[in-house]
């Protein structure tokens, strides 16, 4: 069922730092910033030849991520998301085997403009699972 | 400089459970489990179309994530794997750029039998991240 891996998005206390750090130490394509304030991020993509990086950072009073950072103060790995053709055959599924979706439980348009859900850690392993239709 | 993502990997506390549920509700593609006790871990590739993810579970007595599961008995994403070229170039790279290497600071070898290498995850915002020479 899952396809590609989408992303592997990492939050970050100092977008600009980071960012710095990905394009000069370690020689990777970085994207400019995108405020996404509709999700309370900033996000930047860094592109690696089969799949992207995407660097997270808090946008405004209500962002996801910042319990993440109050919790790890130095950033870490956030999630995963994996590319689904058909995301509502692909959420049916998994709550049949389980596993539980966060929030509503309806799909949002995540950052790409695509249909996302995100899935319980709890249910995979500690780790938080985006899933995108493609 | 970094290349591909070689790997994403993720510890679990309960191997079985964690291959069930990637094969049977995520319907990926499990391999079957591969003893590494020189690094005290027993490895299953998850394979993705793009990349992989590598479950970690402990083996042994001193496993480098026993640690790792004692602080997130969940289980968690413990780190990523950037392709490298020269890894000793890449070594030296970061290394100048402030970075420090885990361990001596000279590669060993990996799961794949290629030379790796793992970077503080104090240097790359709370990310552990490893070079795989390819």
């Amino acid at each position: 069922m899952i396809g590609r891996l989408n992303h592997v998005a990492i939050a970050v206390p100092d977008l600009e730092a980071a960012c710095a750090q990905y394009r000069d130490a370690l020689g990777a394509a970085v994207g400019a910033p995108q405020a996404e304030p509709g999700h309370g991020v900033t996000v930047v993509f860094i592109a690696l030849p089969n799949t992207k990086i995407e660097l997270l950072h808090p946008l405004g009073p209500d962002s996801p991520i910042a319990g993440f950072l109050q919790k790890n103060p130095a950033g870490g790995i956030h999630h995963v998301c994996y590319e689904v053709e058909d995301i509502l055959a692909a959420r049916d599924r998994l709550v049949s085997a389980g596993a539980r979706v966060l929030g509503s439980g309806e799909p949002k348009t995540g950052a790409h403009g695509k249909p996302v859900l995100f899935l319980h850690p709890k249910d995979f392993n500690g780790c938080l699972v985006e899933l995108e239709e493609v």
